[in-house]
């Protein structure tokens, strides 16, 4: 199983000079929450093109880190994975921040309200840590819970799962 | 992704002398069917404990192969993917049928009908295609749609999914 390892920020705004590497929409929607989330996603590229994948992740303890096993499925199969709720959607940025490192900018687009986060994934614990975040970066959220994606979820489909 | 190569036959009984290594109880949901499946099982061994597993299958064109993806899961998240379905039911008797090969002979609980079949797993196609059936091994199934676990599931659970 893969390690993610990342950590997210707050965004109050997208500086206007930043070099948008790659723009796509994500439709999001949990099977099942928790410290394991199982999670599906259409993500539609700018030239109209749909990719769909089963994640499984699991939440060891450490705030930072994550295993994290993902597959390329397809659309019939995604389509009877994402009968019961409305997916969360975002519109995703890639930035490129300095050599081999690579931030994703989020904005939420059916939440009730207006957010922006930042997430960066790094390849170690010590670059996660010695990373510094550029000024436009806001609060750091990682390993809280608020404004995580369970969370967002759940609020878009007014139920807890 | 690991390749599971299988072949599988009808059985019309177990014979009396045969050694059983193992015996469980696998409750199995597909949350999504075709040829690509999401399966999810509780497996109940012998002891009473149980493990639940999240399985991913991609069917190739080869009729003896298919991609597969397995993650043991928590009883939360196995809880939270089997809310919509009555699961199929088998019990599954483990017998070596010579060194290093082992058949899985499935008695289906809850099926309406009576039915056994037997599966036996190989390492390769070549060992898949010289292996020679015991002579209790009914008629094979392998590539048939007839007694294939999603059409059994769609069967216990009164519809298409």
């Amino acid at each position: 199983m893969a390690r993610e390892i990342e950590r997210k920020f707050l965004l109050e705004s997208l500086p206007e000079d930043l070099k948008i590497e790659e723009r796509k929409t994500i439709y999001q929607s949990y099977l099942a929450v928790g410290k394991e989330e199982v999670r599906i996603r259409r993500v539609t590229y700018g030239d109209g093109e749909s990719k769909f994948y089963l994640t499984y992740k699991n939440r060891t303890g450490e705030k930072m880190s994550r295993e994290e096993i993902e597959v390329e499925i397809g659309e019939k199969t995604y389509d009877q994975l994402n009968k019961l709720s409305v997916p969360l959607i975002k519109e995703r940025f890639l930035i490129k921040i300095q050599d081999g490192l690579f931030a994703e900018a989020d904005i939420y687009e059916n939440i009730g309200f207006e957010l922006m986060t930042v997430e960066v994934e790094f390849s170690s614990m010590e670059e996660a840590e010695g990373f510094v975040p550029p000024a436009w970066f806001g609060r750091e959220l990682t390993g809280t819970k608020e404004f995580n994606n369970q969370y967002l979820f759940e609020r878009v489909n007014g139920k807890k799962f």
